[in-house]
């Protein structure tokens, strides 16, 4: 951690918990609200990786949206429009995991600038950040919108090399998202992997150089190396 | 039907069952067979999507055991080496669904052209065709190998094109996997997806051209179009 000058995180599963849309779910449709929130969270994946290979980029809202079409079919849900923009509304008002907000401020106490890189729409960032009222927590919203392609894609982890002006390596990537962490560590980022649900991580052929229950401990991480100066 | 003149069949999941490989695993995991089988495929189909937009390729003999050992490490089963290799052999002799060999029989007997196009390695699709005989059903085993890229990406479905010198409008792609579907839809071919299980289709602004419940049913969906003539 002791070469670390910014550090960019992902947002959705890493600061914001996409589970959270369960209880919209589960109200909509009542007890089916766990088990339509993972597949449509598998699926929202899938398509932004498939829809990146394809070259056929739809904004993250789009992705969302078809997602959660395919989950209710899947599922034998009927999904009426209102239900449907309900529900995609509830993904631009996540909640934060509980110790983001103070960890972002302690982060920024000690001279690291903070971005998000997002698969995202500058419009999904915005909305879920200003909900949280963590705009001021960042120096940089950072979108994959603009390259119309999704992580893991080398491009994307770009962007935050870009808008920092610093080397990838004193640039600590922070993802709850395994195949992200992957991507991110290939494309040479030091990495820090948010393991909240005592997960395994991919097997792809990399491992995160931090694995951490939340980001309160990568305060405690960065404070560490720098006492041990 | 009418103006096809040539089939492209997916290979897993298509033409050959890749839960038969359940059964091998609920040798060696009494009572989890169908659930190791579900993940493994699952995260083998998401490393080879993840290793393409990290443009890191590997054989699909390689994402076959990487996904295993992570569906293992899950489930929370102990992999020794023995069992691992036991497993990835059973991938190259997969059991071909039921009326797949009299049904590529006659597609042949009506003059068409067929082939295999498929994400595995030029070893591993001549393993599982050779296992169940049915080398000599098929003008052309094209994989992904030489391009190291997977499918949806639209270099891989122009392979079938080259092979058999045929406009991709006279060519009937094939497949059980409905991202591959979509994929093969986007390129320009047009598209049969095998829905044996009463599946929905993905949700990435395709439809397939005809559905079926088998290969079987290609062959009367051809004499169809062809008797209407």
């Amino acid at each position: 951690m002791k070469h670390i000058r910014a550090i960019a995180f992902d947002l959705y599963g890493t600061l914001f918990d996409v589970h959270s849309v369960a209880e919209q779910c589960n109200e909509r449709f009542p007890g089916r609200g766990r088990e339509i929130s993972a597949l449509w969270r598998q699926k929202q994946l899938e398509y932004t990786w498939l829809r990146s290979l394809m070259n056929r980029y739809v904004t993250f809202e789009q992705a969302t949206e078809d997602a959660l079409r395919y989950t209710c079919r899947h599922l034998g849900l009927a999904l009426d429009d209102t239900t449907r923009d309900a529900l995609c509304e509830a993904y631009l008002r996540l909640k934060p995991f509980a110790e983001v907000p103070d960890a972002l401020r302690e982060l920024r106490r000690r001279g690291l600038k903070l971005a998000v890189l997002s698969n995202g729409s500058p419009h999904s960032i915005g909305a879920v950040v200003d909900h949280a009222g963590l705009r001021d927590a960042f120096d940089h919203l950072l979108s994959v919108d603009p390259l119309r392609i999704y992580k893991p894609d080398d491009r994307v982890y770009t962007l935050a090399e870009q808008a920092f002006g610093v080397n990838r390596t004193a640039i600590l990537f922070v993802s709850s998202n395994a195949w992200d962490a992957t991507g991110a560590r290939y494309f040479g980022f030091p990495t820090c992997w948010i393991n909240r649900a005592d997960n395994v991580f991919e097997e792809m052929g990399q491992r995160p150089d931090w694995e951490v229950g939340g980001v309160d401990e990568i305060v405690r991480l960065f404070d560490a190396a720098n006492a041990a100066t």
